[in-house]
């Protein structure tokens, strides 16, 4: 195990660790225990039916949640909702190659794991935790949109309302691509040593790389364009390379990083349904939304689009940021006002 | 001098090597014997008033313009006019850190060039070489595009029609972050050296991975999402990365991807005004068609098009072509008969 101080309730606070038990995955590895970093807010009503589950992104973990999304006032209300956030197996805070005390999985060794995998895990959390059997929304962005689309697909019966946010049911070829120069950063450090480092600051100059390329790809041209860096409080677009997404990515772990990152270029619930997109996507009854970022140069508006037009009784509900796809990080004053209003309209449908 | 196969006769047939002699630089430094390679074709008319000026584009040379955009039946024609494409200075062909004889100015001591040095060096080959004083038309792609612009604004006088494809006139700054993440992939490779490297093999690793990033920002999301590819004669994603721009990327001399990176970063034709860009645009008195490709995901019609409206008597013609910035290849066949439409109409336009 590694100690990265990134991980701990100093950065993360008040989550607990809620083992699952042995997960049994998709590609064929075994978590033995497979400990789920999870955060509520709110209190489960007798019926059981207030229940909000948000699974988390590439690189995220339930705090972003906690600072910008959720709270009085918010759609996502712990005044009216049970709010479930469960961080991704992967994501140094869940069940992570360097955070396992199973030498067998540890590191290098860490098994493939898939989007499919952590619904199940989530699933088995919420039910045999919690007693929960039905949500009243999915709610993610990017990764998280992955996972909510694939909740709504394998369980279509649980999941009353959806709504993935800047993220596919299916994973676009150039994702694919573009993760895969993501992970190039970390694979082409010698300090990455094939997995097997004892601090990730050996990996630190990839981990740059890494962020860099977030840089050009995570925000938009217009975003560099209208300098928009300076209403955070920076004086440069350099001073918020090295001010913002180098401290925050070089901070994380590298191989949590590439346990993300295989299972994101993989996500595809048409693998339900022998490859048949539509066929899968039909099959959700949950009232969907989808919510594409205006300005997203890997999840772009169309993408979403295409898939929305699959989903019976769905919306596409754009969200206009300049940000493009890390507008997620709710930087933008105009950002959560617009959530708050789609998933407060979506929460309002009768279902 | 390092010998590297791509820079000959073999790949690029027909050019001449012709000196303008000593150039002094705008950052300071001196190239003492500026040779640039230079491909014409057609007769300069008695009246020297036929000529068109093609520069070349990062990573380019004159044979992808021989290959697909000049000859009979072409806007580009070379019975009607007398073109002339220079490369530019530090392309591997043009004088350039691995090929230049001076050990003062070779490899890592190469000086840095910009873009209105090779404009200035291209106006004295014209003159001194061609007796050529005024241009036809100058036209160019993506760096060749900011030549263009740079030509237009610098000597107004000598250019009649200007034609910036796919580029713009003063870079923006995600441009600037998305040529740096390019360059990052040569300088992380430790055969890289400090630019002290003996074959350009010893960064293969390094240039790989840059032809990986040309994958996700050079073609665009919807070039992955049809398989566009597949009319190239490639049978999967991988295939083409592996078949097309890894071997295209490799076969090149790192420190001449620097050298036109490092130019290409800071092309800005504002410098002749103070910065004030309407300004320098406002000097433009060649008749100018604005082209930019509409899925270019780095120069987006939008940058291009905001320039347009700055330059008098202008128009923006956008380039429908799904292939994004290297549509400039040409590999689409509805590339180039968008290209002839325009550059024919801006040519017949009288002047």
């Amino acid at each position: 195990m590694i100690d990265n101080a990134y991980y701990s309730s100093d950065i993360h606070q008040d989550f607990d660790i809620v083992s699952v038990g042995r997960l049994e995955l998709e590609e064929g590895g075994v978590i033995e225990d497979t400990t789920l970093a999870v955060r509520t807010w709110g209190t489960l009503a007798p019926a059981r039916d207030n229940a909000i589950l948000i699974p988390t992104w590439y690189s995220g973990t339930h705090q972003i949640w906690a600072d910008a999304y959720i709270g009085p006032g918010h759609a996502l209300d712990p005044e009216k909702y049970f709010i479930v956030c469960v961080n991704q197996i992967g994501n140094g805070l869940s069940v992570s190659p360097h955070n396992t005390g199973d030498p067998t999985i540890a590191m290098s060794r860490f098994p493939r794991v898939r989007i499919g995998d952590d619904v199940v895990a989530q699933e088995r959390l919420l039910r045999e935790r919690f007693g929960i059997e039905r949500l009243a929304l999915v709610v993610g962005g990017s990764m998280g949109a992955q996972q909510s689309y694939e909740w709504a697909v394998r369980f279509p019966d649980q999941v009353l309302r959806a709504a993935p946010i800047a993220g596919t049911a299916k994973n676009t070829p150039h994702d694919f691509l573009f993760t895969e120069t993501l992970n190039e950063q970390i694979w082409s450090d010698p300090g990455w040593n094939g997995g097997e480092y004892t601090s990730h600051e050996q990996v630190r100059d990839g981990l740059i790389r890494h962020a860099h390329l977030w840089g050009t790809m995570g925000f938009s041209t217009e975003f560099w364009k209208q300098e928009k860096w300076s209403a955070l409080g920076f004086g440069s677009k350099e001073g918020f390379l090295t001010g913002f997404l180098e401290p925050y990515f070089t901070a994380m772990d590298p191989n949590a990083l590439l346990a993300m990152a295989w299972k994101w270029q993989r996500g595809d619930v048409s693998r339900h349904t022998g490859g048949d997109l539509a066929a899968a996507l039909g099959r959700i009854t949950a009232k969907t939304f989808v919510l594409p970022i205006s300005e997203d140069m890997f999840f772009p508006v169309r993408d979403c689009a295409a898939e929305q037009a699959l989903i019976p009784g769905s919306e596409l509900r754009v969200i206009d940021d300049v940000h493009g796809h890390l507008g997620l990080f709710a930087v933008d004053p105009g950002f959560i006002p617009q959530v708050d209003r789609h998933l407060g309209d979506l929460l309002s449908l009768p279902v």
